[in-house]
Formats: C-alpha cells, structure tokens, sequence
C-alpha cells in the first residue's frame, strides 16, 4: 500500500494511493484515525480496514489534492552520513567504522512536489537522495534482526544541505535544517511492497540532468543496522523518520562545485517508491 | 510568574507555582489552554487570565503533585556547545568563533525530578548544567536586539551527556540524546521574573558536592546572540528548547575524570530560577 497525507478544501487527512487516483480513508471508513501517526499507533487494531480500503475505487484525483509529507510531523528527524561508498570518496573522508548521525529540524519536514528555498544566508544550496524509512513502532534495543518489524514503510527524501553552514563548524545538523529543506513522499510504501529495502535504484536530476544514480545495496550501513544502532541510545516511536544516506554525485563534489538556484528542478527518484519534484526559489 | 506542568490523580495540566504551592489553572479559569504550548500560542489572549491566577491561593500543595517537564514535547531541543569560557578551556578546544549547535532527542526530555539513566551501553554518564530559554512565539530572522521578544521565559536543564557515545565520531547528537536526558524544569520563570538572563548564578552539585560554579555572564554568545543565529536557518516555534551551554567543571574533565553512578545524585541550580535535581538508576 502506498499510504499518503493531503489536503483538498475540506482540510488535511490521509488516504492511499491506488492506480485511479487516492482512497480517502475518512470515506473508507470514518473510524479511522485522521492523521498518519495516530493511525500507526492503532495500527494492529486498523490495518484491515485499511487494507480493505486499498481495492475501493479511488474518491479524489492524485491531481485535485495537494499530497503532503506523509508525516506531516515528526517526533525526531535522523540522518546518517557518509553512508554510500561513493559519496565518502567525494567527500575526501575515510569510511567510518562508527555510523555518524546528525538531525534535521523536524521544521525542515516539507511536502513533497513543494518549491524548496534558497536561503537567504547561502548560496550553496545541494541536493542529496535519500531513502527514508519511517518508524511504526515504539522501540528501544531493537536487534538488527528484528528491525524490520519496527519499520512501517519507506519513501524518497532530499536531504537539502545548505553547504557552508552544514561545514561552520564540526557539528553539521543547522547547516541540514533550514526550513523546506527535508521533503518526503510521495507517500510511505509498506515493506510488503518494497520486498528487499537494500536492493533499490536510488537517482537524483537536478532540470533532467542525471546528477546521483545508485543503489540502496551500496549502504555501508544498512537500514537494519542503523535502527539496532541509534535504538540503544534512544527510544524510537511512530513517525520517526530516518534519512538512510546519500550516494555519490552531490553538487558540491561536482568538477567545478555546482549548487541549485532559483528556478532550478530537482527530482529524487526510488525504485518501487516512486519520485518528489522541488522547484528552487528564493527564499520569502 | 512560573509556570509548570504537573500531574496528580486527575491527570496532567498546567498551573502556577506560588509561594503555597501550586495554582491550578484549570480551576483558576477552565476556558485557558491545557498544554503548555497551546497557553504559550495564545498568549496575548490569555496573559492577563493567567496574571490574576498568580493572586490566587494555591489549589494543591507542591508535595501533592508531581512537576513534569515545563514543555513536555517541544518540537525542536537545541543546544550550544563550548559557550562558557572555562568550561572551553577544560575541554582542550579553541574558543570558536562561530557558534557550535547540536540537538538532543524529544525522546530526551525528562521531568526534573525523576531518576535519569545510566544507559546499559556506557558508564560515561555526566551532568552539564545549563540555564534552559523556552522559545514563546514563531519567529525567523530575529534581530538581536528583537530576540527578548521571542523568549516566553527560562528554566534550569541538565544536559546529561554520554561522553563515549557523544564522541564515537564528530556528530555528537547520539551522545546528547538518550532517554531521559534532558531534565528541564521545575517550572518556566517568565523574563519579567528573570531580569537579565546574563547575570545569574549557575551550579551543579553531585551529591551535595559543588561541581560547577559560573554564572550566565561569561555566556561566549549570549541567549540573543543564539537566537539570533540560529533564526537565520530555521523558524523557531512556541515551546522550542535552547540549552545555552554549560561552564567549566563537568565530570569528564575532572583529574581524574569522574562520572555518574546509579545512586549518585545531581543537583542543578540557577539564580531566580530555582533547582532540579535527580537520581542516577540504572536503565531498566
């Protein structure tokens, strides 16, 4: 199932995505929770109705709603670096033997076909594809074996990094955190349908122009891995949301450097998930 | 004023502290908001309810209740690190010119009273005592000089560090951001109470034992001056939590270096604020 956020003129809600358009699952059965985190944490309890949802006929056109991030807010946004073997050798950085994470400001968190902005205190404005996976479960010390079962399901994310101040100092999350600069969907795809998370092309276009083109296999650490990791320090809970890392071919490793500007189209693209598209503009 | 959030037998809400306990705000007027955020976002509406409550004799001993952190869930918890100049000098680092920023987890944010964990994966636990600025109004691009306007008021934190975790790699989030590990509280003394938020004594003690001892003065970038960077990047909402930084003489930096063990006890103080205080257990 592929499960969205989005809002028309009767307000924000959730629903799925199927071939003709998007279920509202509020029409679906008015039961339901409203929101994507309210319906994780009743999930065992709702996961029928909603599976029974996913074969109506859909209610709206995907082209009469704006689709939303799927977790309109997140409790904790996370991120791992320099986790593509390709992307640590642009970055000039020897492979980590510890996974490093930093955070995203859960204000980045932005719809997924939204303009992006261009701050107003940096031109170094980058792109970076990201498969996301989302939290379903509250969780603490989950063995790497077992943290599939946590996962509620995947989407495409653009980790925007704002360059010099991710590098003003050790500590990268402000230079990750400028508002719009997290957009995710365009929904969130349960496992069922991703099958094997770490067997996915990943690729990045900056205006059509092919710019990072991957595969999820190349994580140095895999998904599994990096939720057993940051489980032993804190408690997951629905919602979270987990940027995995990026592969190589970022702006600011290109030959000369090269960042997005206003008018500029990126495009995130995942096997099996689907894509987001963000206009660049320049910041209000 | 100060203001708290408290629960007994009838559930959570929040009230004032007075000189005999604590004001319900409830009772005082069952019209105003419930949560912490919901007063600070209607603020101007409900302030002077709120002042008249202040006069009101208290609705429950302060024994009869258990205090909460003020801010249960912020949406964002930020930190600034090397911010007092002796606590620079004991950690062996350059005086930075631009500020260090970090976060800690939501899932951090801890009552201040209750116990705080020794985490099963590392006996490197220390204190760092911090006064605590509570973001009241959505703001970006404040000015320095405007940035008073946005502090809806100060509370005490400790930001409960993890010194292997925080240093496995150069993004020290992990480090910053187990459960229970943000104890703020015990209640938000709004500015009016507060004066200049760079004049105030600020200690830590473990078990009865002073530990640090500074005051806000020696602030490198002042309350303001954080504000005002960290705007730059992101928009700040009601009930966001900056940890200004923490003086010399946490327990990493002792000769030799000294950390917590269950059943120690940490005590953190700061002038017209008042303190918290909690005991090490382990994590269960």
């Amino acid at each position: 199932m592929k499960l969205v956020t989005f809002t028309d003129t009767a307000g924000t809600r959730i629903g799925l995505a199927v071939d003709s358009g998007i279920v509202d699952l509020k029409k679906a059965d008015p039961d339901l929770p409203r929101d994507m985190i309210g319906l994780m944490n009743q999930w065992q309890a709702v996961r029928g109705a909603v599976e029974r949802a996913a074969s109506r006929k859909a209610d709206l056109a995907q082209s009469a709603v704006k689709l939303e991030a799927p977790v309109q807010r997140p409790g904790k946004v996370l991120a791992i670096g320099l986790n593509y073997a390709d992307h640590i050798a642009e970055s000039g950085q020897p492979t980590p033997t510890e996974q490093v994470w930093f955070t995203k400001a859960v204000t980045s968190i932005h719809a997924p076909f939204e303009p992006v902005q261009l701050p107003k205190v940096s031109p170094l404005l980058d792109y970076e594809a990201e498969l996301v996976a989302v939290i379903g479960k509250r969780c603490k010390h989950v063995p790497k074996e077992k943290a599939h079962e946590v996962v509620f399901g995947y989407c495409a994310g653009n980790d925007v990094t704002v360059r010099d101040w991710q590098f003003k100092t050790p500590q990268w999350v402000l230079g990750k955190s400028f508002d719009t600069h997290a957009p995710i969907g365009p929904w969130i795809v349960t496992p069922d349908e991703i099958g094997d998370p770490h067997a996915l092309g990943i690729r990045a276009f900056v205006n059509g122009e092919k710019r990072q083109d991957s595969n999820t296999k190349h994580l140095v650490f895999n998904v599994f891995d990096q939720i057993a990791h940051i489980s032993k320090a804190m408690t997951l809970e629905p919602g979270d949301v987990i940027f995995t890392g990026t592969p190589g071919g970022v702006g600011a490793a290109l030959k000369p450097p090269t960042f997005l500007k206003a008018g500029d189209v990126t495009r995130i693209e995942i096997d099996k998930i689907g894509a987001i598209e963000a206009t660049v503009v320049a910041e209000p």
